[in-house]
């Protein structure tokens, strides 16, 4: 199958730090053509893929984040070359899917955030406007607040096991939180837990924006020092490293997260995750065999031995079964061959 | 008819100070009311305008300029209703005109900027796209790059001139620089004139990004003093002060600049402009009976007797001839039709 790959621009594929969508779209890319197909990444320049790579911009515009002129670009020199592609597959976000589903071709665009509030409503217009277009999901409980979109197919996140070196011995004596600050991921939750259980803990994570800047300044910075350390943005050898020596990687969540990648990250380490039961958490993690699910985040102190339990080993099976490139590439060929035939019929 | 006109989002129409496409859709919206036309317009909701206005956002988000989301949230609801109106007259930009382009209806798109170098190529691609796409030209000259893109009328700018009194007695004694503080516009080249011919220099304009902070620093503050004065981005009231009591407005453009509304405003105002043969300016002033004309900017300060010698009411009533309201909106109405004729054939 020809197959034309859409990234987002602002970071390379696969990214140095942040960026999930560009980590998942370098395995998506590289596992495709594992599989035999011919594929183009449109992505920038300082991509790393064995597919085709075609780039406006030698470097990804990381500090343009978001503007238009950049994304029309990039998006619009992709879409050109649409017919020469048996399928287009979208990861941009909304911009590529109005304009991929205006154009008369198989399409099809991965939904990798959420679709309540905001960008829901403007998911909303845009496929009003673009009504043939279709749609993957990461998770299903990413489709809750909109069933009646053009879904095609779900197709869950994958990991490069080969970049998470399974290497654990025992348990570690801390506690960790990887993501954002931002009050949706909870690391003043993660704090509050290892507070109560008198752990320490290590928080690591994006903080560029201003907001988030302003929610770690209030929620998070006060409560440094006494074991709870704060270590910035990480490289992806320092996160592994984390994960591999942490006691539990903790998840407590207060949003619908669509998907949430640093479950699978720290299982594939033999690492438990306690999270919250919300968004994709249950679809994540098999709870007893791979994590703890709990409904609320004061019920993680308490969660904390029934993870302890868990075989490091089978965490990692359950990641290589579920998780797989191989097996994100198998969902994604079935659903670009149901969009070429949507799109014959 | 029915008309959609989708507005830029970032600043009221009117603006308050800085937006001369909004100023331009402002009038556009007014007079085609005053013409008897049923006129939407889709821009923040804090404008002013004697249409229909449909506001996404109660306020403008100026402090997004340039980001798609907020694009996106604005076009798209107004292409949602785009089935509603007789044709839809897009001056957003290329995001606009993508998806406008695309959908079948009576859709023009007005170009508001330069057709050279990076824009120039991100028209062709969307135009690759979207080739049914129909442009409307806001100067000859602006189309000279790309004289094969669809263009199906050339609307010049208009002034709403009973916001320029004409209160002109006799010539000022400074010169006057009104611009964005970009090289393209020139401060730095009104300063040479204006040390050259040994007169005062008033310089007033927008400098809000890094770039253009970073241009006057270097090219224009160390000129500052021995009458030589910066005024900062100044209200609609304080520029036509500036403009009644100026000797000549300078325009020493060394771009393609696609129209120039300083231009009229000065005329407008009485006040004669000597400005670069570069752009639209041989189409916005009549060399010898508006203003002056030469081919290097260094010409300027031995044009000066030749500007003084212009008669105020002339340049007057030049601009009521060529750039009224009504010539504009006359203009406009052609294009829409030819619009929903060429969209029926």
């Amino acid at each position: 199958m020809k197959v034309g790959l859409l990234c987002p621009v602002w970071f390379p594929v696969p990214p140095e730090g942040y960026g999930g969508i560009e980590r998942v779209v370098a395995i998506l890319a590289d596992g495709l053509v594992d599989a035999g197909h011919e594929v183009t990444l449109f992505a920038s320049g300082d991509s790393q893929t064995r597919a085709r790579l075609d780039a406006v911009f030698p470097d990804a515009p990381s500090e343009w984040i978001g503007h238009t002129f950049w994304e029309m670009r990039h998006a619009v020199h992709g879409l050109k070359r649409s017919r020469e592609f048996d399928v287009l597959n979208d990861h941009t976000g909304l911009l590529g899917l109005a304009l991929g589903g205006l154009l008369d071709l198989p399409f099809c665009h991965t939904v990798h955030g959420p679709l309540e509030g905001l960008p829901g409503a403007l998911y909303d217009d845009v496929l009003d406007l673009a009504p043939r277009a279709k749609l993957i999901s990461i998770s299903m409980n990413q489709r809750a607040p909109r069933l009646g979109f053009p879904w095609i197919a779900n197709c869950p996140n994958a990991l490069d096991l080969s970049m998470y070196p399974f290497r654990r011995k025992s348990g570690g004596d801390y506690l960790l939180f990887l993501g954002r600050m931002s009050p949706d991921k909870g690391a003043h939750r993660a704090v509050a837990v290892a507070m109560e259980a008198g752990l320490p803990l290590k928080i690591a994570g994006k903080m560029r924006e201003p907001k988030e800047q302003a929610y770690f300044a209030e929620f998070v910075e006060p409560h440094l020092g006494d074991g709870i350390e704060w270590l910035g943005e990480v490289s992806h050898g320092q996160k592994v490293e984390l994960l591999q020596h942490a006691r539990a990687t903790l998840f407590p969540i207060e949003w619908e997260e669509p998907f949430g990648l640093v479950m699978i990250e720290s299982m594939a380490c033999g690492t438990p995750v306690i999270a919250t039961a919300r968004g994709a958490v249950p679809e994540v993690i098999q709870h007893g065999r791979s994590g703890v699910v709990v409904d609320d985040y004061r019920l993680i102190p308490a969660a904390l031995e029934e993870a302890d339990r868990l075989d490091p080993r089978e965490l990692r099976r359950y990641v290589e079964e579920r998780f797989s490139p191989l097996r994100m590439v198998r969902d994604y060929v079935k659903a670009f061959e149901l969009a070429v035939a949507r799109a014959r019929a």
